[in-house]
């Protein structure tokens, strides 16, 4: 075992792509991941599981078909599986993702925007 | 859907008991507690699943048989299962844990430390 934290802010200071999350952490076949974002996402859900967002930095708003919710920095949410959702932000935002290992940030809606999975920092 | 945030800093301040975790969040069968620590914990193990800690405030080492990890706001650190551990905090912190619902504070070690389970906030 390595006896050593895993901080944010140097995870952070590691990458400056956007919407291309980073996996800084596994506990057990959850993965944690960092991911720096701006504008706007694209629609989609993932079918088979919720999905934590928390903001780290900046602030993010996650849109839904029938309301949305704006969170800042110490704030977290929880998507509900098979409910699409659209993230936005309007200046850059730093977040932490928790979800299950294999899980594809643009879930059922593959686009330019996919990014590529297991991508350890 | 409830389009709240779920803050942080406003389910610390609903609660002041120590080594009591609060739960928060819940993502498929797992729980986000909040949990205020200061002093010594019970060592004990978790057999079936990791355990992450988040620290939101203050400093927390995590002791092991072979080592020890310490921790400050923005840290997190996942502890493998089956490995027996000590939080302490000299001064009052304030953790985000991440774990199975159902898993309980003291592990196997059933003391006047355990806690409670599914007490939201």
């Amino acid at each position: 075992m390595h006896f050593k934290p895993i901080n944010f802010n140097e995870k952070l200071s590691k990458f400056d792509d956007l919407w291309s999350p980073k996996v800084i952490a596994e506990m057990n076949d959850y993965q944690f991941k960092t991911v720096k974002v701006q504008g706007d996402f694209v629609w989609h859900k993932h079918e088979d599981t919720d999905e934590v967002f928390i903001v780290l930095e900046g602030a993010l708003i996650i849109e839904f078909r029938n309301g949305e919710v704006a969170l800042k920095a110490g704030d977290m949410f929880v998507v509900p599986k098979n409910t699409e959702h659209k993230p936005y932000a309007e200046t850059q935002a730093s977040i932490l993702l928790v979800e299950p290992k294999g899980v594809v940030n643009t879930g059922d809606a593959t686009s330019e925007q996919t990014a590529e999975n297991d991508v350890w920092i």
